[in-house]
């Protein structure tokens, strides 16, 4: 196995992922357009290439922590893109929320340029990359399986669900699904409080302790009743997601209200002009009333 | 103080509740219409009362367990109602999942008869009132909430949400939104799921570990894949408990949408016959898809 792996996208995740490769002794060749990015990955150890085909060269292994479906394109396939400068057999793990037919159509692409394709979507946030301990949903044929393990274990804990590309993005997307919902319902819950005289404090309280806490209720309401609105995840991040949502559900004919109901309110905060704003600043939108 | 209550409703909560109070050297005197709840409560040493206010007679406290309005007006102010036969001074501890506005009312008319109240819903389910570690959710004046103390506090832990009557009642029905979407969006993620070709349970075990898990998702969520239908909570709680939400939302013109989204799905599961059985059964209505 190669010691060496390209990162391309070294934002909010890229970074701390990339610090966990440099400690584990990997040569990590990154790559972003943003100069700040690029200089905080430079001062972690890392190598700054200017592009992916760049930073690809001589290794085996791509992780691409691009946001949306455009920038993977363009950095498997564009003009600088990876895909070309991967040796035979070379592995890409493409992490990157997007529909299974997508991610499917992606790897059946780079399997006919001879490379193998992990569906590697993470969850966990920054922290959780900080410290090692993502959940990876990981699904791929069995040899890319193998070829992006010693990589991935250095991430987190590996989810193995099954040998079809896109199979791991949908379950990243069901996960998006509930995340999305929640954060609406604990936005819900916050407004309504406050609007009916309640200490949100003690709401959240008794609630953490109770039938209805969730894991975005118990992390995203002290942000809400303080109204802390640093970046961590935006609202025009659950825009695209639960849009995805909602285009999986249509494939397969599933019913999807709560998830419309929810995707529905953060499309009305992103055209207030709240879209990269962070999404517990939904609450704002709902404080109104009706 | 006295060590005796008065305990009015001994199904599901009632039952558990008594043993407790039983446990910790209260003579519980109890009263249900139903005779198998009568003999199980017989069973674990309460004694049984055939009216409400023979139950409440010489004792100081009554706790009253039942499901809705109606039948906590006929308990406390019906021809054998227990507000008549205790003595003044004596307190109620109204346990019920109602508006603020309700039992707000409620306790006025108890004050006006030189009566106590304790607005007082719980939160926790059956394993928890066995174990005597419920949530129990606490507004009323200070004498009042002293008289109850020695009670509530056999049965959980107590949360002190203020002086004025409602209060109480308000988070628990905060609480009961978040239970009902949480509860709907588990379903239309198990649904999805098994839809798009993902096996629920692998679904189940990343989620669980992930962002996406709320104290719903974890509990609900095999009883969704098993199909156990075994009622611990029917839909129609949560058809009611939701329409309490909105009814409490329309007077402080709050927001909503998720809340209706999923009250319009428990509604539909009910209309079609689905209202007794357990609130996981939801999922059947949405395996059906669109």
């Amino acid at each position: 196995m190669s010691r060496s792996i390209a990162v391309v996208g070294l934002g909010a995740m890229g970074l701390p992922i990339s610090r966990r490769l440099i400690a584990a002794q990997f040569d990590v060749r990154g790559v972003d357009p943003d100069p700040a990015a690029q200089a905080r990955f430079a001062a972690v150890g890392g190598r700054v290439f200017p592009s992916a085909a760049e930073a690809a060269k001589g290794t085996h292994a791509v992780l691409v922590l691009v946001v949306d479906d455009r920038q993977a394109d363009d950095v498997l396939f564009g003009a600088a893109g990876a895909a070309e400068a991967l040796p035979p057999g070379g592995v890409v793990m493409l992490s990157l929320t997007t529909s299974p037919r997508r991610a499917s159509e992606i790897g059946q692409r780079l399997y006919e340029l001879g490379l193998k394709m992990v569906d590697c979507p993470v969850s966990g946030g920054v922290k959780r990359a900080e410290n090692g301990t993502l959940s990876i949903l990981a699904a791929a044929p069995a040899d890319a399986m193998e070829a992006a393990q010693p990589y991935l274990q250095v991430l987190g804990q590996v989810y193995d669900l099954g040998r079809q590309h896109g199979q791991a993005s949908a379950v990243k997307l069901i996960n998006q699904l509930l995340c999305g919902v929640h954060i609406a319902a604990a936005a819900e819950a916050v407004a309504l409080a406050e609007r009916a005289g309640i200490d949100p404090r003690q709401m959240y309280e008794v609630v953490t302790a109770s039938s209805g806490t969730s894991w975005m209720f118990a992390d995203r309401v002290p942000r809400m009743i303080e109204d802390d609105d640093r970046t961590t995840a935006a609202i025009d991040i659950l825009v695209k997601d639960l849009g995805l949502v909602l285009g999986l559900g249509e494939a397969c004919t599933a019913r999807l209200q709560l998830t419309q109901a929810a995707l529905g309110l953060f499309r009305e905060a992103s055209v207030q002009g709240m879209g990269h704003r962070n999404d517990s600043s939904l609450v704002n939108l709902l404080r109104r009333g009706t």
